[in-house]
């Protein structure tokens, strides 16, 4: 059974899916922060670094129906907006990406319904992270409801890149200066040359280690 | 699936089994947050004052295996010992603790397998709590382990008189004087008392405001 | 120095003020954490049984300084509402009251500018509890402001009754019918009485174990 | 004056010790969170990303103090070993070190008794950020206690390569292979072309905005 609002009101509706999209992003941190002690325990490596999660504004979700050439309705919001609940996943380095997606996707009560690879395939801008498109069973007293939760994995250097690009995105509204433009690009290319790097740095000494 | 720990020496599976039983604390504690924001949502009022959870001692866990006659190995304590894991959820008025009790058996995710109605019929020495021994699946990276909880719901007064019942119980070893049992007794009913003054002074007021 | 808001706007002022009590109350909760912590190193016992804390609403605030007969500016808010920002220290024993203030008074950054004592004589409705008025001195980047805090110091079951008291008062707008208000001190006298054989109990406790 | 444990016996003065140590880095997580939440309300912007702290375990402070010739008695851990209580403050830009240490030097409660500035002169293996060494006085019930608290500040590149390196340093117990030691000084230089690259498109992006 997919999520529908039961309230009267347009407000008391919004409240309703709001209190849903939280309870997803409650229960996604939970089983999140379950596997990453486990991996913890299993292979003495935490792959998370952090979580930050975010329920995305009335006003955001709104522009992008708008911007996608639908109406504000409730209803639309929850079958057109994927990332109205969203959280982030980091970790330190590339190869831990497809750990943690591994993890999710063995989940029984997940269901992934849409992968976004943008680390394989940067965005034109140069955004890298990758998207899990998920829906987690949520018991409410009367109906369990699927809910649908926007999974974005990256290492902390995207999300750097990732953070000053959103800035700059949202200062410009869109229209940002060609320079800048080729700057970021720049900046992102030097980003995955330091995860390469570090990355290799990484395999090297545990090479050694397991020699030992 | 039952749990049991697969690690190889002794020290790491009951490393493992903790970490099982901690996660079970997690996931059941996001369900309660979920239902009690619900409810708040739906009847603008808070079941649940608040909730503590706690994972049982080594010490205690032997102490009782000891007590029933079993040898203290880790699977005895899986299957013999039920309060491994154990979510203490406190509320306001006795009232409250049927509700508590009907959102948790309403969960579609969690297995009720014992009650034990100590608030109805409270024990010799007084205690008064509502029991709930319920399995969680805990999603292993390898497999899914339904692992068993001990829910307590009880009154603010029922966990005052609990906590220094416990205390006093711990000092003397279980060779309490009588006359501080006499005691125990004559708080535990001034407490059933109290709770049942609260509660029908709550009933009052919110006849009082129906008939608004 | 005493705390004055900067900003220019009367909404950017309120959002300052806002923020120097929430500083206050993280201020004087980390203070209760450390001396909770040291007391239950030394004595191997915690006074506090738990602590909340709020900062009043603007409704609230305007509304108390309506019924003072103050005009609602923020100057008057800041000079004449004592409690806008309140913190709640809940213990289990009357006689953790009197350690808590203590623990409080001998504090060498707050200063106690005001007691009200209504343990010792409790509000003609029946409320008790013990009110320290403080100030912290809080660190802002160009100055340091002494901010005013409420702390209400009260027991388990003192705080179960006020909850329902507040409930009820805000039910009525001040209006309680008598029948209601009787009952209301008769809830308090058995909070009292109970508070009394508790702590008569677990003083018993103490001496038989002090006897050993 | 400072701190001297008080307790009898080398168990209970180490608990001590901690418990004054926990306690510092309270104040001063609260400080700074108190900080930053004025500095996003004056000037729009979270200088700091996040906060870590950490107590160093007594097998690293014993390790320290035999490496610079001391005995290992509470008193040398305390006079002698600076960063048995440790906060790491992140933050995005380069340009974000200097604001936050400036925030922390006006704070009148807190004393910078020492400055290490490895980010304008970073360590020879390639070690970058900025370290304040400061006391914050601790109310205890009977004293004050002057306590060492080391702050280091540093982006999240910054972060990400000392993480690294402090993995590596530990498993090759201080014998890292030339080649290793290598290819950690490459991947500073790219942290620090990458930091500046990120702060100069900062910089430019501002000045845009500035002139609209």
């Amino acid at each position: 059974m997919e999520f529908w609002p039961s309230a009267n009101s347009e407000v008391d509706k919004w409240k309703e899916v709001q209190l849903v999209y939280q309870s997803a992003l409650k229960e996604i941190g939970t089983k999140l922060e379950i596997l990453n002690d486990e991996f913890q325990h299993v292979h003495k490596y935490n792959p998370i670094e952090h979580i930050k999660s975010r329920i995305k504004t009335s006003e955001s979700i709104v522009k992008k129906l708008k911007r996608n050439g639908y109406d504000s309705t409730i209803e639309n919001m929850i079958e057109h907006v994927n990332d109205i609940a969203g959280i982030r996943v980091i970790c330190s380095f590339t190869s831990d990406i497809e750990q943690i997606a591994k993890m999710i996707e063995r989940q029984s009560d997940l269901k992934v319904i849409g992968i976004k690879d943008y680390f394989t395939n940067p965005k034109p801008n140069g955004y890298q992270s990758y998207h899990m498109l998920v829906t987690v069973p949520i018991n409410l007293s009367d109906r369990i409801v699927d809910t649908k939760v926007e999974i974005q994995i990256r290492t902390v250097a995207m999300d750097f890149w990732a953070s000053l690009e959103h800035k700059i995105h949202y200062k410009f509204e869109g229209e940002t200066p060609e320079t800048i433009e080729r700057e970021l690009m720049e900046c992102a290319r030097m980003v995955s040359e330091l995860d390469a790097k570090m990355l290799s740095l990484n395999n090297e000494v545990r090479k050694i280690e397991e020699q030992d």
